[in-house]
Formats: structure tokens, sequence, C-alpha cells
């Protein structure tokens, strides 16, 4: 067998493995009887396991290790290059770890995890603090062994978003910084705000889940390769080629979660649905990059889904499924209410204007920690004092603070930035795209939000990982990752709706 | 490593591979989005495949010949010695066949499998002839490599009931023919046909759910270790330790289907979850046989969930969920709608006093294939005339004869009997539980078939497959396999119902 045909092969045994593991903990989050959870648990971590062995064996690098000769690269096409570039690096990158090592690690976060469930129940930081700081600790170590240039930050930064640096964030973080923390003031200070309590209300399961499934078939979501199910945690997950599941959360009081919740996942799902099928179960068949999935989502949910244009074509829509909510309330006051503006405690409540400040917050921590500038013990403090200099607000207590998040405790320092990069990101690919797309408003307007779908499939979704992700969004673009797209789209947008 | 537990650890790994492969089957058949479907048939082969792998491996044939050392044996609990047993005996039946041949074999019955589906709709058994040719020539050529005493016939049965043979069947045959056959005739004849129109109407799919659900807590299913779900073929499934699914199917014109099949598949499933916890992921964790699972479901189904006991205390359930359907219907003309006999066409609709003579027709005939006393070429012709024989009917058209299930073109020759021997082994162990718990039926007539359900539990359930068939029937019955009590039990019941 030709090399490359040995590494197609493997790969889509891997992919065989990683297909089953995704269905379940699908089926683990959605449908599995409450005490099937704990066989559930093993299994899932056998087969999980099984699929990185494979990835990570000997035999493996020695094939990887030909496919990297000169003579072998010299007759492989780009998309093959790709392929072993990708595998390689991933490759390299979980061998520089020593199993012992990755299993202490992977011991300590679950455990980690459960005392940080009981840690924020108990408002409790110093019972998370000795794993906070273990955490750390292993996390310098390895990003020794991976290897960076200048800052240790940068080496787990790598593990999220390929190619991205402390330096590089702080680039595109400073005008965002100077303009938006005034931009947020003069909102507050100065801005009609609208009235969210038309939102709150009395909404049935059924008639959420009708909109949002409405919702995700107008933004392109193909149901005949997806499903959408209820879940305490909303989630995406490709299970395979062609199945590609979102999930929503019902809340009675207020249909707003589930309906922008569904058009987020729809937009990580489309993304998915629109990966290469013709390199399917090879290692280039998957997202660039997180930053750039979450660009796919923020995009649709709140460029597209909280659009005066999109909201004028589906408005009506939502009026019809709960006409005694909103007959009597006029799209410009339901659009003005979606998109309110409110500096809040908790990362994930934030609106489009604040939401970056939650990451700056917890990457200028992350780093200082990793650069050994800051202890663990010094975190409560260091984080109030970002939230009082960044969102004018400071919580009360560590629950609503530095313990409100999962992504520590679970190890995962370096990930944070993605949500923000997807913020930027969305907003400069949208401006591309409107570019190239005449008359993209009119068209959601008028219902047609295909034309930006295939335009997304033709320059994102259907590069998969061919290239990292600073060129997928050069080669989009034409453009290196510039802050003022997102700048302009939201203090144009704001400023209307505030009337400054 | 102890060798015993050396076998433990692999067999947890075997196990875990097949749980997830079941949770695939599990959403191949319920939930999976159309476009899904062929991506996960791949994946699922690979798992399935690397799970028979393990267990068929060189390494895991030398630990089981260890195991099996006198010396080895000696230190080995009977639980133990259990587990060397089962996972050799599998070993051994699966290594006696040439991987080539066992390739060769699973891509034909694939194929044949697509050809039938077609062959049916079109009615052509001309198409599907030479597929059943070469399987039955396939078959012929494995049961001489598992090797046999007496009829080549006995080593297929032998894959999906542990012991049993042709011979061993003829005998629990002859009582049934001689005394069934003029039992039918007399029903026909003289016997005062129940109205079966009452249960025909409109259901609605919620009402008929919300009954199937009353029904299974009601005989004992724990919902907290399974689920119920809606496919087109109804099935009952394990997934794992504390994971039992079982799926039914809604027709609107009629709710018995559902109601007593979701029963049926009930009965399956409380055996699984009653399988000793203590063994899980070892070899004898697991159904006895596919005869003694199908016992456990026909038990359910017919013994207890078409009683008149149970339907006295579960009747005014169905009343009240149908109330314009069955407000003036008796619970005697109700309970002889549901026990009408009708020699039929098609097995799977067939009552519990014909359905044996189904097997039987399908028994004589896959045995002469297998000796070689009739050919494929013949079938069409032999299956009427038995089916004139027995039941005194004859299809007009090989769909509604031959072609109606996929057992032989899926290559499944030897399975049909152990839907046969479920129905005598249910009414022999019946039978017995009868004798051992004081006032069975007032019992069930009271709501409670728990005491029935725990009798099954320790009886049969806990042993899991400790035991072979046979074994597990005298242990728990006492006797030998006799189809007196299946006998006894039809003609007391009909003969009431039918006035004879």
């Amino acid at each position: 067998m030709e090399l490359i045909d040995q590494l197609k092969s493997e790969y889509s045994e891997i992919s065989y493995l990683q297909n089953a593991a995704a269905l379940m903990v699908w089926d683990l989050r959605t449908y599995i009887p409450p005490k099937g959870a704990e066989n559930r648990a093993e299994a899932l971590g056998y087969v999980s396991t099984l699929a990185f062995k494979k990835a990570v064996s000997d035999e493996f690098g020695a094939l990887l290790s030909q496919l990297n000769e000169r003579a072998t690269q010299e007759g492989l096409t780009d998309d093959e290059k790709a392929m072993v570039r990708v595998a390689t690096k991933a490759y390299k990158r979980a061998r520089s770890i020593p199993p012992e090592l990755h299993h202490r690690f992977s011991v300590l976060t679950s455990k980690s995890e459960r005392v940080w469930e009981r840690a924020r129940k108990e408002n409790s930081f110093s019972s998370l603090e000795p794993y906070l700081e273990e955490i750390v600790d292993l996390s310098r170590e390895m990003a020794e062994l991976y290897g960076y240039e200048e800052n240790p930050y940068d080496a787990l930064l790598e593990g999220y978003e390929e190619g991205m640096t402390a330096r590089k964030l702080r680039k595109v973080i400073e005008p965002l910084k100077s303009e938006l923390i005034p931009f947020v003031k003069k909102i507050l200070d100065k801005g009609t705000h609208p009235d969210t309590s038309i939102l709150q209300g009395m909404f049935s399961k059924r008639a959420q889940e009708k909109l949002s499934r409405r919702a995700l078939k107008f933004i392109g979501y193909d149901f005949d390769a997806g499903r959408l199910d209820e879940t305490v945690h909303p989630f995406t997950i490709g299970i395979g080629v062609n199945d590609v599941r979102v999930t929503t959360k019902y809340v009675i009081e207020e249909f707003t979660p589930s309906l922008f919740g569904s058009i987020h996942e729809g937009g990580h799902a489309i993304y998915e649905q629109g990966l290469p099928i013709s390199l399917k179960d090879t290692p280039i068949y998957g997202a660039c990059s997180l930053g750039i999935h979450e660009s796919q989502s923020r995009m649709m949910e709140n460029i597209v889904g909280r659009s005066k244009e999109f909201l004028s074509f589906f408005y009506p829509q939502i009026q019809k499924a709960f006409p005694s909510n909103f007959r009597s309330v006029s799209l410009g006051d339901f659009y003005r209410a979606v998109n309110n503006v409110k500096p809040s405690l908790i990362r994930i409540e934030a609106d489009e204007v604040t939401y970056n400040f939650h990451i700056m917050v917890r990457f200028e921590l992350e780093e200082a920690l990793m650069k050994g500038d800051l202890k663990v013990s010094e975190l409560p403090g260091a984080w109030n004092a970002k939230m009082r200099e960044y969102l004018g607000i400071e919580p009360e207590s560590n629950r609503d603070g530095v313990l409100q998040d999962i992504h520590w405790p679970s190890g995962m320092i370096g990930y944070f930035p993605s949500y923000m990069l997807g913020n930027l990101y969305a907003a400069q690919i949208y401006a591309k795209a409107r570019q190239d797309i005449p008359n993209l408003e009119k068209r959601i307007e008028k219902g047609d939000v295909l034309a930006l779908v295939d335009w997304l499939r033709k320059n994102i979704h259907a590069v998969g990982r061919k290239h990292e992700p600073e060129r997928l969004l050069k080669v989009a673009t034409g453009k290196e990752l510039d802050s003022s797209y997102f700048l302009k789209y939201v203090i144009d947008k704001y400023s209307e709706i505030y009337f400054i």
C-alpha cells in the first residue's frame, strides 16, 4: 500500500473509534438512563483511549516519519501534505508529554472537576486552591515539554488555536480595551435602555422547540444530517459524516435562551455539516480551530440572529408562536430587548459588547499564572480587580467570580481566548462576505440566509483543516486578524440601539 | 496478574467495545438522521470487528489454554470455571472457521439481505435462489468445520442454543404435532370465536405510549436502567450494565401490537436488567441462550400479559386510556379477543397455539437443506406443502410463504427453533414458579407481578451464563425439557376460551 493510503486507512480507524466515542458522549448527555451512566463512563474512557493510543503509537510515528521524508513529500498533493502536517503535529504534541505525566494530569483534572462543582456550590475557593496549584504546576511542566519561543503560555494556546501567541492576542486586545471601555461607559451613562421585561413570560417547551427548529432550518441546518435534542448544558457534536447533532435547553420563563442558543449551536453544526466529505476520515476532515468554530456560532447567533434584518423576517414567526406575549410588542422593541447591554458578573450571560472583557480577565490571569507572575492564592483578588477595571463591577462572592467556569479545574488553561477570537473572526469574515454577496442584508431581510451559508461553506467550511487558522483567515478575507471589524460592527450597531 | 484476572481484564475491554457497538445499533434504529446511516454502518462494522478480533486473537487463545490447564483450573471458583468454559467454547467455535470463509460468508449474507428485501417486494424467489444456494453450501462447509456428532444441522443449532440437537427437538415436537393439530381443528370447527373487531379503532400514539410504559413498570421493567423508544422493527438491546433499552412501534388503528409488543420486549429486558452485576464484563454476564431469552419475553407477553388475571387488573387502565373504544366492552370479551386463534400465513402474526407450527415448517426444511435431502429450488413447494399439513392453509405467493423471514438470507440457519423453545421453556418455568409462589394467579390479579419477577431473577436471570440452557432448566424446574407443560397450558386456556 502507498504510504499515504496507509495514513488514510489508519486514520479512518481512528475516526471510527472517535465516532463511537462521540455517540457515547451525546447519549450520555441526552438519553442515557441514570443508572447506566457509571458503566458508560468506563466504556467511553476505554474507547477514547483506544483512539488516542492509535494516534500516538510508535507504528503511527514511524509511518509519519516516512511520510515526512522529502522524496515522499514530493509525490503528495497539497491536501495530502496537509494531512501529513496535521497528523504529525498532533503526534509530536501528544508524544512530547510522557504517558505518566499525561495520566497524572488526567487523574488530577477529573478529581479537580468534582472538587470544583462542590467548591462553587459552597463558595469555597480554598478547597479548590491546592488542585489549581497542581494544575498550574503541571501545565507549566507540560509547556516546557511542548516547547515555545517566547512565552510558556503560548505552548498551551497552541493546543486550542494553532499559531496563536500571547503577543498576537495582546495586539488585538489593545484597541478593544481602548475603544470599548469608554463605549460601554457611554452606553450606561447616556444610552436609552431597552425594556427587557417584555421577554419574560410563560413559554411552552413545545412552542420553543418548534421555533428553534424553524430557526435552524432557516439558517441552513440540515435535519437529514442532524438532530435537535434537549440537554442540561447545550452542545454540538459531530458523530460522523452527515451526523452532526445540536442540543438545547428550554426555560419556561424565557424563550430567547433556547432560540439564540439553538442558533448558536446551529452555527457550529453547519460548519461541521459543511466539512469536505471527500476528505472524510482523514486528519484534515475537521474544524480549523476552536476560534474559527466559535466564529461560526457567534456569527449566526449575534451578527445574523440578533440583527434587525433577520428579526424583521423572523419576528412575525415569534409573534405567531407566542401571540399573547408579543402581539402588541413592536419589532423595534423586541430587537432592542434582545440586544440589551449590561455588564454582568457571569461570562455566559454576557452580551456581545461586554463579552470580550470576560475573556481578557481570564487571559491575563492565566498568562500570569503560567509565567509565574501570579500565585493561585492571589487569583480571587486579581480577578475582582480586573472585573472592576474592565467591567466596572465586582463579584461579592467567588462563586460569581473566579469559581464560575469549569475550564481551569478541567486543566484547560489557554482555552478562553478562542471565545474572543471567535467574535473577532466572525466580524472580519462577515465583513468580507458582505462585500462579496450583493445585498446581503436585503437577502437576510427576505429570509435568505443561505447566500451567506453558501459563502461560508466555500470559504470556511469546505477548507476543513487544510490551513492553519491564521492562513484560513488571510485566504478567506484577504487580511490579517484585525479587531477593527469587530469594533466597527458593535459600535455601529449599539450606537443606534442606544441612541448615542 | 493472575491468569483469571487477565481474562477478566481482556473481557472487560471486549465488553466496552460491544457496549459501543450496541449503542451504535440502537441509535441506527431509532434516532440517527437518515444521511448519517452510511458512515454509521462503516463505523459499526469496524468497532464490532475489533471486539470480535480481540476475542479470537492468538494471545487470547494462549491465555485460555493456560486457564484450561488442570493446575490452573484447580484454583478457580465455580464462576471462574464457567467464565473459562464459555470463553473457550466461543473462541474455539470462532477459530474453527478460517477468516477467509468468515469474510466470504459475511459479504454474501449482507448482499443477500439486500436481495431478499427486493425479492420479497417483487415476490421473486428465483432472484434470491442463487444466494440461498450459496448460503446453504457455505453453511454446510461451516458445519463440517464446527464439527458435530450426528447431524450437520446440530453444528449450526449449537450457535444459538448450546447443547440442542435436531434429535432432541424432534422429541419435543412429536407430542406438539399429535396433540395440537387436532386441537386447532377442534377450535376451528367447534369453537365459539371471539369478536376481534372490538380491537380496531383509532388509538393516539401518545395514549399507546403511556399505556405501554405503565405495563412495563407493572411487569418490573426499571426505567432508571432503560428506555422505551419508537422504531420500525421492535427490539431490545443491552447497551451495558444498567442500560437495557426496549423499542416498540405504534399503529394508529390498533393498540394491542404496541402493548403486547412492549410487554414482550419488556420480558427480554427484565432478563438482562437482572443479570448478575457482580459478574459484569465477564464471559458469563449475559443471557444463557436465545431460547431462554425468548422464554422470558413469551412468558411476559403471553402467559402473563394475555392472562385473565393480568387483564382483570390491567383492563380497567386500558378502558381509561381509550374510554370511547372500550367503555361498553366487557373484560371477558376483551380477554377472548386478544387470545384469538387463527392459522395464519405469517409467523410474526401467529397466536400462541399455532405459532410453533411455523417453527416446525422452518426447522424441518432447514434441517433437510443441511443434510442435503432438499434442494433450495424445491423450497417453495416444500414450504407450501408443510403449511398445508400443519396449518391447513397455503400461501398464494412466496412473499407470504418462504420469502417472509430475513433469517435464511441473513445466513441464520438454525435460529428458528429458539422461538419454539422459548414457548416450551416459558410454560415449564412458569409451572414451577406457580408451584413455588403461593397464590401466584391471585397476586397477579391484584397487580403484583413482582413476586414472579423476583422468582425469575433468582432462578433464571441471576444465573447469567453460568449454566448451559439444558442445565439451567434442570436446576430451575427440576425437570428435563418436556413439551407437556406447554400443551397443558394452551389446551386448558384455549378450551375455556373457545368453549370446547
